[in-house]
């Protein structure tokens, strides 16, 4: 079994951090650096990976993103993660936040990645809106104001190795983190920032994350806001980290709260060795999903 | 969202057979016969569908495979399902047995399907072969003496819809349910005759079903032997019955039990208004497993 690769090639720690936010974005950023920092402090390993939740400079809100927009790279909310990142070399997964593109006057919920140099690694444009109307439970359509992205997300965690990255609803198509985890991209890891409510989160949040990291043999990192019920979407929480075993490694509460959690490369492999699917899968009978997929590495 | 096919036509109601099976096929059979009947006997609604486990004709094992394969639909074991399915006028998901082709020698883990007049409707031999090697747990090697099949199955509950069936390790590869769940196949259930065991069952049979239902908005039955510490083979048990939001509305222990469940047409189609996945895939990033699969009916 020595031709299994290490998609991991060392121990990474990583911090979420699930925090709510409000109206004030000056607000919601210094609220995020504090935490950011009490992390970095607070951590009894040096802390790699810094992951923060989903439009988690703003209100989640159909009627607010475009108030909320920002340019990438050259807006508020990037150029300060890109301080954070570089200041305290760290990798830093930036939530997601509403974009605006100037060249087409769209408005995307993207995620944006710095690495410890603050130079932008990775960016997501979450591809599946988050449409969905169940009675008697939520009823949301982000399609009215927001434009789905147009391509599947990997990139290099310099000295680590890849992650594969979506956003929130991303997560209920598996196709994205099987691009992510197959060969030739090989990631480690699938992070979705999301923000999951008290519908669909005691559903299905749990179950979503454990099947992408088992299919997958991979590490699954969502990050939830924190519930506010004074807001008008209520965050589910929850913010877990899933080894490749399925099993959770780390889990957040409701409220505000940090959670950290490491990340063995050596499990992958074990996991890998022991139910060896990554070598069985037939392609005779069905196409594998990673040829002809778009994938953006930033 | 008057567009979302049905793909269950009417209320189906199922059991599952979970017992165990020794060295005597015969035995095996007769002790299957009498629970199916006892099943049609004590089902408080009319029994539409019964489905048995994986090797319930003969022991789990390597070295046995080849001693108990039959060929098909001749032999005695088919013929014995094929009487009872007509007899009693039900559907009939005869687990697997060993199937011995005598066009090339080879020996299949084979499913076959009766309906109610006792005629062939379906037959999947298992495409993904159970070659594990867990550490401190479980090793099996399969393939040592079984060939793999070649197709991933659909075929049709005349009445009812479509239904997908893989076996026990075709389940960690959800490529076969995809398949059987997307359009034109429009299942409404996958069904997964398997014998997961102590080491692998408690890791990941739950998370399993339920994932390949909430992925496909599908039913997923999953149909175990009974544990036997007697045996070389140590069957997990724990029979399920999924539905399309991912809940367990059925589930044996892990003893000789049959289960009830009755299949709700208007829940798929709740489930897929409510969160309408099957419309929401990006195609234009990745491509459909559907397309260019190789599919059987019979």
């Amino acid at each position: 079994m020595s031709a299994i690769a290490a998609p991991l090639k060392k121990t990474l720690n990583v911090a979420l951090i699930q925090l709510s936010a409000g109206f004030d974005k000056a607000k919601n950023l210094n609220h995020f650096k504090t935490h950011i920092l009490k992390a970095i402090g607070e951590s009894k390993n040096k802390l790699d990976l810094v992951v923060l939740p989903e439009c988690f400079n703003s209100p989640y809100s159909v009627s607010e993103f475009r108030n909320y927009a920002e340019t990438i790279p050259d807006g508020e909310t990037t150029q300060f993660l890109s301080a954070i990142a570089k200041e305290h070399q760290i990798f830093l997964v930036g939530g997601s936040i509403p974009e605006l593109d100037k060249t087409n006057d769209k408005i995307y919920n993207t995620s944006v990645t710095f690495d410890p140099q603050g130079k932008i690694v990775g960016k997501h444009r979450k591809a599946h809106l988050f449409d969905i109307d169940i009675k008697g439970g939520i009823t949301f359509k982000e399609s009215i104001t927001l434009t789905g992205g147009d391509k599947a997300t990997v990139y290099d965690l310099d000295g680590f190795g890849k992650v594969g990255l979506g956003i929130c609803y991303d997560i209920r198509f598996p196709e994205l983190a099987q691009i992510a985890a197959r060969s030739p991209n090989d990631s480690f890891a699938m992070i979705y920032p999301g923000a999951f409510n008290t519908t669909t989160g005691p559903l299905h949040w749990h179950l979503l994350a454990r099947a992408r990291a088992i299919d997958n043999q991979i590490y699954t990192i969502v990050c939830s806001p924190a519930r506010d019920l004074n807001s008008g979407y209520h965050a589910y929480g929850h913010s877990l980290v899933v080894d490749p075993y399925g099993k959770i490694i780390a889990e957040a509460g409701e409220g505000e709260e940090i959670v950290y959690a490491q990340l063995d490369p050596e499990l992958i492999t074990k996991v890998r060795q022991g139910i060896p699917i990554n070598y069985q899968r037939r392609f005779d009978i069905y196409n594998n999903v990673v040829d002809g997929a778009t994938v953006s590495d930033v």
